[in-house]
């Protein structure tokens, strides 16, 4: 199904990215719909629509779908049923199958790993008592995470010499788990890539990702890596969303770290079926933005260029650093962002900027 | 009065100038009302808030009033009464004086004399009997022109050697109304200027005009202009800000002319109070958009940076000149917009594509 200007898109979820994804299809003559549990929420103020309801209210649901001729989804925990709840009744892109492949840690690093993609190793710890057999298998440091829920480092524990393993066990809530190994990386990166309802894809220039506990701080475009290694994260980012027979957006989240031989070598972090905090940039910075991307791919239009227009910077402004908003105003060649939330939390994520510099034409 | 971020932004009018301000307002972490009488209209979809009444509903503009922070226009043809009442209760930028200077073109032509700008020779036609004698002292070719409510060529018609002039009167509506002598110009130009609360200004560069039907077709920039008309241009508009106390973003249409050594000649057509079509290809072309400028202004923020990024064409989407979309969104180096209107008209503004080229770093 192939949407027509003036349609409405669905988006479950009222974060900044569905505002930021709702403000793209502004762009391109279309409305949105959000729906979400939220009463209050930054996506609501980019919409022409919006339903407050839970994700299990089937009759608000119903009527959500018989409002809206697509439907997405901005962030990765909606309930499967949900998804599946609406899919019998409109078209979801990406689909329930993208939602149960990222929304569980061990599926998703089940589906790397039956691709031939690098993961950190990683076992099944489906309660306390695999927890120790399965770190006699992976091995000092490790990572242990909740299989569900987990984002911005939440959910997931480090496992070093001499730690209380049943205590790590029950802080996470005691439920099934995962166990990886430990990747000693050089830097992360993240690939952001796009796939159209024909098959097309795009992907864009490799994103270069410091974190501060956990949460994105900067992303550096061109990533400084070895030459080969973005052509390699393309390549293989292109290989996901193939196999899901994804249609939007989609970001993997690597490691680049080192072989035997001190080259660099890439591990697959995780998926995120949506558009990511690492393609802010593109906003500014790309020819066609990953918001616009998204739109374009599940409304079944073709997708943009995703050429690049220099070099880029995008910090995350969390928590009270977006109170330096006037002085960032204030530096020319700065572009702000602001999400609409009323209350600043530390750690909550309030904005961005991005700063674009010229670039030879060449590269360099 | 400093608009904080959450703040409200009241706008009078609800087209694709009031939808383009709103996106502009989302980034910023703005919301918008928007007040029209339209039921259905772009600005709408883009806004948290609206209010469908008519310009002159007391009891509607004081809720309106209420409800917002600050109030803007989007267009020049808000009646100056809905303006006076509005600013005794909330701040409007920019305010009734900008507004009455730009509604009656004499008033309008009599305001840049004052300042010393140059403009097509004019006269006052107050009734019928007034427009032979005025012609007698412009000449032919000459333009009669309605004093309100022209835009996009309307309220106009020229006067020829053997024109009827009581036919050409009563053809126009048989008001007041202003003759213009006929400027023979090379191109027609323009400079989209901001002002700030704070009395600071920027000028994006100047704009290179082609319509087609009196409406605008495509715009350039750089323009192609001999050197010192973009920076007279830029001064000219400086003084037209300046003298009003505008705050907001104000557009200056000219003809470039010849004098009688054969150098280059501006004369200001008219002002826009308002962002203008000629400026929309600042959203992907420039550091700071048009619309991101108006909304900086009117919050008391600091103005941005107006760079330019490349070598600009915009070209307008006409009627059904829209109906291309899909071949439009395949273009690689084009960025397309969509105002959201559901019914297509011949001469109606449906959107436009902007296309940004590498410039050499240092012009050319």
């Amino acid at each position: 199904m192939i949407l027509a200007p003036g349609a409405t898109i669905g988006i479950l979820g009222s974060g900044q990215l569905g505002r930021m994804l709702a403000m793209a299809a502004l762009k391109l003559g279309l409305r949105c719909h959000i729906y979400a549990p939220e009463s209050d929420a930054p996506a609501y103020d980019a919409a022409s629509e919006r339903t407050v309801a839970g994700f299990d209210d089937e009759a608000a649901l119903a009527r959500f779908a018989e409002a809206v001729d697509v439907v997405t989804y901005e962030f990765e925990n909606v309930p499967i049923g949900c998804v599946e709840f609406l899919e019998s009744r409109k078209p979801v892109r990406p689909g329930a199958r993208a939602l149960a492949v990222t929304q569980d840690r061990f599926a998703e690093k089940t589906f790397l790993s039956g691709l031939g993609l690098a993961t950190a190793p990683f076992r099944a710890v489906p309660d306390a008592a695999a927890l120790a057999p399965a770190l006699a298998e992976i091995g000092r440091p490790a990572v242990l995470k909740t299989l569900r829920l987990g984002y911005d480092g939440k959910g997931q524990a480090m496992i070093r010499e001499g730690s209380d393993l049943p205590a790590l066990h029950r802080s996470l809530g005691g439920g099934p788990m995962i166990l990886e190994g430990f990747v000693a990386f050089d830097c992360e990166a993240s690939v952001v890539v796009a796939r159209s309802l024909e098959g097309a894809m795009v992907a864009y220039d490799l994103c270069e990702n410091e974190h501060d506990r956990h949460i994105l701080a900067r992303t550096h475009v061109p990533a400084r890596v070895a030459p080969g290694v973005e052509a390699a994260a393309k390549a293989l980012a292109a290989k996901a969303v193939e196999a899901l027979d994804y249609v939007g957006v989609l970001a993997v989240e690597l490691f680049v770290a080192r072989d035997a031989t001190g080259g660099a070598r890439l591990l697959v972090n995780e998926l995120a079926p949506r558009v990511h905090n690492s393609g802010h940039w593109t906003i500014e910075g790309a020819q066609t933005s990953q918001f616009e991307q998204h739109i374009r791919a599940i409304a079944g239009w073709p997708l943009g260029s995703p050429a690049r227009r220099g070099r880029i910077e995008m910090s995350n402004l969390i928590g009270d650093e977006a109170d330096e908003w006037r002085d960032i105003l204030a530096q020319p060649d700065v572009s702000l962002h602001l999400y609409g939330k009323l209350e600043t939390r530390p750690g909550r994520k309030m904005g961005h900027v991005t700063r674009v510099f010229a670039e030879p034409p060449h590269g360099g």
